[in-house]
Parts: C-alpha cells; structure tokens; sequence
C-alpha cells in the first residue's frame, strides 16, 4: 500500500465517524422511552412507534457517513 | 510493513471508532432501565423489550464502522 | 520495527480504545442500580436483571474494538 492508499482509507474511516454521536443520539431518544414506558406502560405501542421513528430521524446523517464510506472505498 | 499499510490499520481503527460514544448513549439506556424497573416492576417486560429495542437502534452507526473496518482490513 | 509497524501499534491502540467510555457509561448504569435497590430494595432481582443485561448491551461496541485489535495486531 502506498501513503496515498493509506489516506484514502482513513479518508474512508473519517467518513463513517460521522454518526459516531448518533449513538449517543440515539441512546437518549430510547433512555427516554425506557423511562416513558416505565411510568405508563399502557402507552407502550405508541412510546414504540415514536422511538422508531425519531431514531430513524437520528439515523439519517450517520447512513450519509456510512454512504461516503463506501464510495471513497470502492468508487473512487 | 510500509508507511502506507499503516496508515490503513489506522484507518480501521477509527473506523470502528465510530462505535466510541455507544457504550456511553447504551449506558444511559441501561441507566434508565434499571431506574424505571425499580421504580414500576410489573412493567419489567415492557422496560426489557424498549431496552432492547432502543439499545439495538443506537447500536447500528457502532456496527457501521465496525464493518467499514473489516472492510478497509481486508477488501481494500 | 519500521515506522509502518509503529503505526499500526498505534492503530490496534486506537482501536481498543472504542471502549474508552464503557467504563463511564456502565459506572452510570450502576449507580442507578445501587439508587434503585436502596429505594427499592423488594425489586432487587428486577434491578440486578436490568443491569447485566443493559451493562451487557453496553459492552458490545467495546468488544468490536477490542476485536479489531487483535486483528490488526495478528491477522493484517
């Protein structure tokens, strides 16, 4: 491997770092549907449906990252 | 082992990097698991499946660069 | 050892460090515990559950580290 395939890669590493805070996002969106469901568990079906989609929401930026990465990998 | 084959490893590092901030965002998930099944233990079961499932959404961007990772180790 | 073995030293560390905040988030996760039980001391199993399974959910991205690690340090 030469530097430059060296820097594409982390180029590639980079890339995907972007969603590394929708983990951390994301793990607040479900801590609060933990506690949601704790305090009303009838409510359970509808805390489920909003935890899916605000994380989906969440999700967004880190598939972009994951998108980049594998075109610097593969298609560049 | 060139520079360049360096600069890869490192690239596979940060990639599963990515992953960093999830044990931190589950933590909490965990944290408020254990505080609402504490507090409302006939809900256990609805707090495992929320658990679960959110801890399983803010789990995917940490699995995104883990197979970057492998990925950048061994199809680059 | 040639500066390419050098780096990819320093990228099995970084690599292992992903767990870096899995001490912090699974301390949190046990202090919860330990507040939970002393409120709640009748739901102790439902608390002790809770935390290995949630602790345990919270480990995974450190292991993704850790085996990145090794793969770099003895499969690269």
């Amino acid at each position: 491997m030469t530097i430059g395939d060296g820097l594409v890669a982390i180029a590639a590493a980079l890339a995907v770092m972007t969603g590394i805070f929708s983990t951390a996002g994301q793990g607040y969106v479900a801590a609060k549907a933990v506690e949601a469901v704790g305090k009303n568990p009838e409510a359970e079906n509808e805390i489920r449906t909003m935890l899916i989609l605000g994380a989906g929401i969440a999700e967004t930026a880190a598939i972009y990252g994951l998108l980049i990465a594998f075109l610097i990998l593969f298609a560049y």
